[in-house]
């Protein structure tokens, strides 16, 4: 319980998602003590967050202690804390417990839902970032369907039944497919007053097509498999407003009781941290190494760094890039390490994009290959399967989906947390 | 979405634990409405929740929508609300939201935790009643490590090390067997600075053994079992107070971040409801045939009602004997609305008490049968595995304990939450 005196290079890393964690794993075998700072115990994995939200799959399937990722790494400490600044002058990490100093320091800190300015309309229409997001979503989805069970005004029954997604990326496109799964499959027979079929699912989309980062084909493909759905989509409407009752979207209001973001991401802390410039998105700009110009000891990797691509295009925020960023600045703090010559610039590989719709249709896009339909589903499960973090949670994903699949119904239908029914009623009793 | 005039027998079923949905369930062939009335969505295996506290399983394994287990009982309506008053004048239950008229009704609400008087001490020591206590418990539990982990202060790592159970019944030494076994084994090579090891569990029972419900000498062999894992098992000392800092157990002041509270229930709601009077457990004294003396269309069952066994026992609060009293009074019910004679009077039959320790050590005790060490820990599994109410839940705990047996790790290691480690930082800046 003694701290030990220590020469080898110490290198702190800030955030355990993706890039951070590729980051310490790469850097665990070389003769550096590394420190992996999280304000969480785990590490997510996010790609399948919104299976949270829609009731097929339950927390722990998708999120690991992170210190069981390392427990044989006897160099890697983890530890449970919230950065609350860097001092770049002493080399230190600040935690909201104490410092911790850095010879090298990565920071992989992340995003966070962005509201274009609207913060007020956070609590109205959570975005889907952490499990706490998916699991209050996975509440609100379904309290809508109880309420609406149990109304007996007809706007307000009408209302409970209204969805409204916004933003027509893929965490939107999949929560709108998902939750028209949802009402029309695994809740249809389970209400005697309404009809969960029903329901009046919306996504909302600003931009001219659904999946921007997809070939037009597929944007097309996608619009169309939601509308089989029953999915209502909407285009080239920005939400003008958001409060307790519903969204304007255009000139109409539509009366909504849940309301989804999955607009915009915007990167907070790591600016003030440093005290650099950041874009409109809050990402840093950094030096081709990914180092932050002025500090080659400090490195910014995942969707809090600004990376050019390709033209005007950026590295987008998405688990791969941020694994290559993450293994890529291992090897260029190995590399001054070990005193050899560093690598080449970082250069982002792209895979590819894909998002899953509802049962036997996704679809996928790798450049030299596209896929839809059953056979894009099929790669879109393989793909997540094969990246999940342990064969434990492995096999319990695909028993959850195996299951799933033959019956239709859905696992994890729970709505936890004292009193959560009504959580606008004392609200109403106090006007 | 119209109310159906209806002349058939109304039946309002409050509580959807062993007792409730066993009526509700027995009763759904029948000529009848059936209203079901919970606040929450779902139906919990209360048996297995300590293994949500212990994370090893998640919330989703061991409970059920209530919905879906009467999605093919047309006549049975499910309600997510919470019951407020009976007005056993105009027979109408009144919920938070509306009034439900019945014709029977049967009230099985359970219990909750009882602190002897001291409520203010539930938030320092919470039971293991509802799925948000034991990811209360889940989450302090793992924090305290994590704390511990960081605390300069050896006094304080100490403390953060030390757990107390209160309470030697079947929750108490299942919980302490859990942690001892958390602590030894899943955590054991996890941490740097601490030795998840040298962690203090102590069991505190105020009377003079274990398990008083079960046969001496498995007592005895439970306590021997707890020891060995390293569990302090101290007997005959109540627990005095409970301060955030700790607890006062006989004359000794323990330091402890985690307590937790398995040493007694108490019923609420029922006896106000009604306007009867309680025992000092809040028990309802009801009829032979369960139902409410003057009220011959209310029943009491589960841990509610005080119902006569042996001598001047009650019947246990266990869920077979629930269960044997949800289908009673169903048949009674169904006698009465059919015109058939009454059934003979309510009598318990007594299955067993069963308690399980850890890897490979359970006591079971069935009177004409008693098991110990693995024999009783394999019998123990079986029965749990047997009861639980689907087959995709089996499977799945089935799959986590089998993985847990062959690797010893846990599988839902998570504290989730905004902000979570620092709960009481806040008081202390106050301070």
């Amino acid at each position: 319980m003694t701290e030990l005196l220590n020469a080898r290079p110490r290198i702190v890393v800030v955030g355990a998602g993706f890039g951070g964690l590729t980051a310490a794993k790469r850097l665990a075998p070389a003769d550096v003590d590394v420190t992996l700072v999280d304000r969480r115990n785990y590490h997510l994995f996010q790609p399948l967050l919104y299976q949270v939200a829609t009731a097929d799959l339950s927390p722990a399937e998708i999120a690991w202690p992170i210190r069981s990722i390392f427990t044989h790494d006897r160099n890697v400490t983890v530890i449970l804390g919230e950065v609350t600044a860097i001092d770049t002058a002493a080399r230190q990490v600040v935690t909201d417990a104490k410092r911790y100093p850095y010879d090298f320091l990565i920071l992989a800190t992340g995003s966070s839902n962005f509201y274009f300015g609207h913060d007020e309309w956070e609590p109205l229409a959570p975005g889907l970032k952490r499990i706490i997001d998916a699991t209050e979503i996975r509440k609100r989805i379904l309290v809508a369907f109880e309420r609406a069970e149990i109304a007996d005004d007809p706007a307000e029954q009408r209302r409970q039944l209204n969805f409204i997604i916004v933003g027509g990326g893929p965490t939107g496109v999949e929560m709108a497919g998902a939750i028209a799964e949802l009402a029309r499959v695994a809740l249809a027979k389970d209400f005697r007053r309404i009809d969960p079929k029903a329901a009046r699912i919306m996504l909302i989309e600003a931009g001219d097509r659904l999946l921007p980062a997809l070939a037009p084909e597929l944007s097309a493909y996608a619009h169309r498999a939601l509308e089989r759905l029953g999915v209502e989509v909407v285009l080239r409407h920005p939400v003008q407003d958001i409060n307790t009752r519903g969204a304007k979207v255009g000139d109409d209001f539509i009366p909504a009781a849940t309301i989804i973001w999955a607009a915009g991401v915007i990167v907070t802390g790591v600016g003030d941290w440093l005290g650099v410039e950041t874009d409109r998105g809050g990402r840093v700009a950094i030096a081709p190494d990914l180092s932050v110009p002025g500090h080659p000891e400090i490195f910014v990797i995942g969707d809090a760094a600004r990376v050019p691509w390709t033209g005007e295009q950026l590295v987008p925020g998405l688990a791969p890039a941020a694994k290559q960023a993450g293994a890529y600045v291992a090897d260029v703090i190995r590399a001054r390490i070990e005193k050899r010559p560093a690598p080449a610039p970082f250069r982002y590989r792209h895979v590819g994009n894909l998002a899953t719709i509802g049962r036997n249709a996704a679809v996928v896009d790798l450049g030299w290959l596209r896929l839809k339909g059953w056979l894009g589903w099929w790669f879109w499960g393989l793909i997540h399967i094969y990246f999940l973090i342990s064969v434990r949670a492995a096999t319990l994903v695909m028993l959850q989906w195996f299951w799933t699949y033959l019956t239709r119904k859905k696992g994890a239908r729970l709505v936890t947390g004292l009193r959560p029914l009504f959580p606008d009623r004392s609200d109403k009793r106090k006007a």
